[in-house]
């Protein structure tokens, strides 16, 4: 193993230093924690997200004005404890409640609902939106029903919006859960990612092969097959997604997320197919956003991300400006 | 080789229609060009950048108000001729003249000076500023004198925002002079770029191997060695950039860039070092960025910028917001 780092088991509190270090304009750590929080203050519900660290820029790249109050790194691909995230969510709580939006991993379910208990217990009103975008398994490893990947990143985007708007926590928690079901996501992976504490990576793929369906924490997909063109994995994969519910969506957002080891260049070719794709079925496209916003350490591949913008104040909310370090 | 491409001989087409698709509120393409302008009018001098594609996102993710007016982007690793730099220029001005700013590599420099040429035979006033920051090697393939490496996007910002304050021609090419003999940078290798249409790394590194003072088409570097603690890197890296000029900077502005297939947290862990190594030498940081910013494809590895800040007004227009895809 070949990476930039010092001891494998500091890595996610020196990554956490440099974070904190590179933009104390925009966040702050809560003294002898691992949570992050919005320098900036607020009067809104306070968006708490977080889950293992490795997928950088997610989830402390998307606190500040806009999209999350704070957000709770756990180790690498591992959960936050629930002592952790109840920290993150007083930092959060400004006496309107706390919204955790959460990727549906059961560790993560399992201690984030501890922390909401905690919480509860000091009077903090706190409400639950769990992301299950991604189609490509059911009951994978680490996961009961879908997992939650990158779509997250959308769903922090339009529920941070709507709360720095004044939505009540009520309000929130509802627009969250109707939010979740119009997201879809399915991603490949050329290469798995690396855990440094593991040393290797987490499977291996042949020269001329890739996964289809791969979780971030490089769970094993639905399909292994030798690589094709760009435009064949398009294909594949935004139909996958059209094809997935009862009704296709007439409008859409797209995000072609790298996984973190996969040059921004692919990631325009693919996002090129997969927006060809979704005009030869008639869809049309609001929203396009690329890059590496939910990663698998560095891992090499690519997900598509679709969100059925059936509702006009998701597209707003998606448009507008946030003070975030990767938005 | 694995990438998510089509045929390789397509790719630049291809992301560039990728990127137009994608962020059409921000850029547009002069049509049968390989020019990205921006799309909200200006008025004031045309800033103008490009050179090889593989960098992503330069150039064109940083064209847009405040950044630069056009970006050319060339083949892979490859200066753009003559004739698109000249329609680059053409697209850029306003009446006020345009500034070209140009990475130091022999075949860029040829042929920017040769559009630069072939743009006053039209009277359009055009001057040049030479990016030359990284102090790895002189004369080193492809280039005379120093290489034009992560340091460009920092020029591309403080010009940018210059230009938008209503600064002329005049004053820009010389504020541009200054600035770039104030811009240092050094770069290591883990793994080398693959570039499309060639199929295999530029260089080969054993499993523990980085090389120093790698430029960003893979050019060699000055010293191959086995891997150290990031802690090391940074001590080795920051030290030869603090120890390079006369006297050591006061104050200055650090950018980490990612390569384009190393993990955002390894980069953060690197720029924690880097602070470190800083505020043991007594230097003041007034500005930081981390993130893949002047990439090489997929290179995994990382480079150090430094910007002496004796300037406030460059800290001011750093810290100024922007309208690009990418800063």
């Amino acid at each position: 193993m070949k990476k930039i780092i010092n001891e494998p088991g500091a890595i996610v509190e020196e990554m956490l230093e440099g974070m904190i270090l590179s933009y104390p304009k925009l966040i702050k750590r809560v003294d002898d924690s691992r949570v992050v929080t919005q320098v900036a203050k607020v009067n809104q519900v306070g968006l708490v997200s977080g889950g293992g660290s490795g997928h950088e820029p997610a989830h402390a790249g998307f606190v500040g004005d806009g999209m999350l109050q704070a957000a709770v790194l756990g180790d690498v691909f591992t959960s936050p404890t629930p002592d952790q995230i109840l920290t993150g969510i007083q930092a959060a709580n400004n006496g309107q409640g706390v919204l955790l939006i959460v990727k549906n991993y059961t560790g993560d379910i399992l201690n984030f609902e501890m922390a909401m208990d905690l919480a509860q217990l000091e009077d903090i009103s706190v409400e639950m939106v769990v992301v299950d975008d991604d189609i490509a398994v059911e009951d994978s490893t680490y996961t009961a029903g879908k997992r939650g990947v990158a779509g997250t990143v959308l769903v922090h985007k339009i529920l941070g919006d709507a709360a720095r708007e004044g939505t009540s926590l009520t309000e929130l928690k509802v627009l969250g859960d109707r939010l979740v079901k119009e997201i879809k996501t399915i991603g490949i992976a050329l290469k798995a990612a690396t855990v440094p504490e593991v040393g290797k990576p987490g499977f291996e793929l042949s020269d001329d092969e890739i996964e289809y369906g791969v979780g971030i924490h490089g769970e094993p997909g639905y399909h292994r097959e030798k690589i094709q063109p760009s435009r064949v994995l398009a294909e594949h994969m935004v139909t996958k997604i059209l094809t997935d519910g009862a009704t296709k969506p007439k409008r859409v957002g797209v995000l072609v997320n790298g996984m973190g080891g996969t040059a921004l260049m692919e990631q325009f070719v693919f996002m090129r197919d997969c927006l060809d794709v979704l005009a030869k079925q008639g869809v049309e496209v609001a929203f396009t956003k690329v890059g590496n916003y939910m990663t698998s350490i560095d891992m090499q591949g690519v997900s598509v991300t679709l969100i059925n913008l059936e509702d006009e104040s998701w597209l707003e909310s998606l448009n507008r400006s946030v003070e975030t370090i990767s938005w």
